[in-house]
């Protein structure tokens, strides 16, 4: 940690906050510079907030060197994670997965149908969701614990796992029973008691990042869960909120990169939401792919125009297959098997 | 609802489209284009979600003339929402509240004695938190329901209603107990089941917007409570993210007149988190006063460079009261009490 | 083009605008809607700009339906637009291009060195700057002229056609004399005098996007070169100004399959600027390539640490031709040649 | 500077930075870490660029400590700089100026009679467009010289200095002969040629900040109009681009205190282009006065429907006559003279 310090600073605060660091077992560098000084502090920061040495009001800045989270960090687990979802392996150099559904359960038969047909198209997990977030209060909500049932269903049918978004603590049992993937949504990304709540739990979690969270928040969200207990997190880019409009979010790509030099992690693509519209899929569903994304999520209906929520951006089932088909030769070229 | 359909768009889809408007009452308007036709749909569609009828194919482009928000919608309740907390009024034409005090209760001579300093300085409210949403779980998380209950001493000791931060459902019956006006916080501000809880007490709530919430997504988490019962919200904007980092965000007074014209709620403004620096919050304070703010809450701590958290943005007492009394000159320049 | 209009608007009011239209000869269709009454325009309103409608205080919003470009737009012009740079295809089925080269020109020496080692990589042109946009007065502002002549050269040794960015008007017949392919920077793309003179001279345009342009933005500059005469404009993607700042910017490869559909003109990639880092650069020209662009501009140096701009951000020759070997791969898997 | 290096960093790769900097002059203390090592360089860094640095493989990051500017820097140069404009002071403790007039002149009578309404509502200058960025090349692009030959008429008719958007430096002598205060529009903050040409007259600018520009990449645009040898510049803040589309832009108002803290150069603010929306200039302007800016400008025009262009942020002259008479109360209230 890298303290910028005012010239008109007083011995008083000085030494006070040298103390401070001392007391914590950290040791000060000083560097005296012409119109700033600077303290380097060597030693564990992590326990550290950077705003709180800013408080002082003889510091100018204060610069992270080392990243404040530790368990998610790759410099100290180079061996990347495999988790294991319902005895579907994502990340390290498994196969690229891919999950396929609608935005909602609509009824059993219907989750149960399109189940079958993405299975058959070639994906490996079923997404749905049963408690929906949605802006507006007189939107349809999700069935609730019906529609979780619905979802468990639809795995006895077709064997493959599931995935669902658990959007409050309260729900945390029902999902451990009857979810093999627990979802945490874009905007619970930051709901603190919630990622407590499923760092208890023996479940891997797929953690959405936030529409404006930046990647080291995103990876300290991760750091939340793995701190308390579970160490089987995937990290799942869905777009950022940007001024343009034209698509429904912004997909950031080099996060494919950037997650895998920082932490031993995997990480899925969400095309769906990242452009909101159905045309763009497939697009960047390959550039997911080439970039080096583990796995893909990706909604799919059969009837896109009667879907109740996000029909813009539902794939029909065979366009899904031929992109999954078109993806697998990207993950050739790549090296990668799908 | 303003639909525009493509040219090339079959019989069979528009019919069912058109059937479905018909079920649902609304009247449908065509109108002939030369590159598209627009179809104008007349009658109540806050109900209809806008991206459910662009999952049609023949749909190019869907526009919403009405506001999707009815009770929060100034149009159909033109008169202002005073809010009451803890006796102190809030909005309309009551003189412009200050709410002060520590981002986090750190023990309870310290919340009653910072209490009663922000109270000689002028405030009518006290903030403090004691569950803290901090971006590292190696931070201080809060003093929880400790913290709660010094809040509730510090009330005693001024006979200033108290505000303090709820994040999860579970914690609903300490805040109703002991809290007079229960904050949501940006983090949460789509955390859509906690909006249903406070939607269900009968308390004050105090919404802050979220980091990238655009002003009608704010205005619909509004919504959300008031459809589950509770009329009493207060708005507050604390700064949206955007690409300039010298603030920790970018202060978005705009929303002052905004807010004003399409509802009928009070709003606030939050300079400390707005800007996360000291230096800028009496500057930014008289803005938002003269912007016609109904109020102000802002961070008040004795010894800033010791506080547990946001040091960075906390006024000193004398500052704050220094604040205050040149935010009265200008209120009253506008034709405001405070 | 739909109008909404205010239920109280004045009938003096409503018939001037009207009055309006009817002399451009645009007809009005009125959709009487509960809260306000809509006006669909019918005819050809691409010279009517929105916000002078919006103008009108009987106006509440206005929404364009047909896009406000014609030259650019694929609707009026279906097949791809194919450029050729001296002889290099560009758009279309043409082979994806690789451009590659140093971020500035240093000297004769190394612009034809660097030239040589970029086309045995497998590259089709050479970049390089002669005259730098440059954040600060004091940092190297470019060789000007000299490194103009300094490409030449570097053409000459190669027999590769070169790429260079025009800032000023006054340089313009340097650039058509001696550049193949001429380019309009991000921090210039809305300079509209710049656009309109390289709208009348004989030689393609390479338009990079602004740092925060929305997309039709962008599509409107190419359609102010086009519109002055030159049609041959080749559209840059380099990545937009967000609030994440791991990265220099973030790259919005949805650009690229809404660039192709909406427009008729090549788009290209550049995950340099984009990225701001070496290392995550093979991972998102391996994206690019999947999604569909038509071609990469990297930037490449033999010793990125002596490089006078933008080393940072540089590949060295062995890591460009890696990079070009492994997206041949890419581009087969998606049907493409390179 | 502060230099994060890499553990891993080769002895050869560090003498060799080691040595760029003994030849500069600089010194450089090392400090080490556990995962990293520092390097405090010490001494005027003003002249390296922070991305070349960046660019050794050694290297994890760069921090500047003092800011990249010197000549606009408060820190050098603590006394307020008070620009005088046609005998019209702005900056320091001057009155604050409002700046009234039309988005565009239109014709001469126009331009006349508008600067004499706005001179009896109480400016202090008359704006007006003569040269036009639109962004598409079907509207009206602006009258030219024949407009810049109206605003000078206009000034002789109300004794007002004159302000105008100079577009393209070969324009530059049209405007040293004729207008008062020389406006760099946002889209030409990073025309550097432009930037440059207007460093070389002997008038003042108003420097208008960038859509998406930081804070400090807008004082490096001043210090380069400043290092050509103009010491005259006005920054005028504009609003920015975010992901909130309800007004045109976001007004940033931190600006004023961040730039009154870090350069010595006036400031003032543009509520017209800031919100897009004549119903909340008012309120804006309010909070611009008492946040401590030095002047307003405003889009007047005695017919905003039938404006030229921008008339949907064009307010009336009563309402801006009320405006000033607000703002003067303001003013007042935080001792200031207007």
């Amino acid at each position: 940690m890298i303290i910028t310090m005012k010239k008109d600073a007083s011995a008083k605060e000085l030494e006070r906050l040298r103390e401070g660091f001392d007391e914590k077992g950290l040791r000060v560098n000083v560097i005296e510079g012409e119109e700033y000084n600077v303290w380097g502090i060597v030693g564990d920061t992590a326990h550290i907030n950077d705003r709180d040495i800013l408080a002082n009001r003889c510091v100018a800045n204060v610069q992270r060197v080392s990243a404040p989270y530790k368990l998610a960090n790759r410099m100290f687990h180079p061996e990347d994670t495999v988790v294991d979802v319902g005895g579907v392996k994502v990340g390290g150099t498994s196969p690229i997965v891919v999950i396929g559904g609608p935005c909602s359960v609509e009824n059993r038969d219907m989750i149960c149908r399109i189940g079958e047909e993405v299975r058959e198209c070639g994906a490996q997990m079923i997404r749905g969701g049963a408690y929906k977030p949605r802006t507006s209060p007189y939107a349809f909500q999700g069935l609730g614990y019906e529609g979780i049932l619905d979802m468990a269903e639809a795995r006895n049918r077709t064997g493959l796992p599931i995935v669902s978004e658990l959007m409050s603590a309260d729900k945390i049992d029902e999902f451990v029973e009857n979810v093999d993937l627990i979802q945490i949504g874009a905007r619970n990304m930051q709901n603190f008691d919630l990622l407590k709540a499923v760092g208890h739990v023996n479940k891997p979690i797929l953690l959405k990042r936030g529409m404006s969270a930046t990647i080291e928040e995103w990876i300290m969200s991760a750091e939340y869960i793995m701190a308390s207990g579970n160490p089987n997190v995937i990290l799942c880019e869905r777009g950022i909120r940007t001024f343009e409009k034209y698509t429904r979010n912004t997909m950031d790509l080099a996060v494919v990169p950037i997650i895998k030099e920082r932490t031993h992690l995997p990480i899925i693509i969400d095309p769906s939401h990242a452009t909101g519209d159905w045309k763009l899929i497939e697009s960047v569903s390959l550039a997911a792919v080439a970039a080096g994304a583990d796995g893909l999520i990706i909604e799919v209906h059969d009837h896109p125009d009667q879907a109740w929520s996000d029909g813009a951006q539902c794939l029909k089932p065979e366009k899904f297959q031929e992109l999954i088909r078109k993806c697998r030769k990207v993950a050739e070229a790549v090296g990668r098997q799908m």
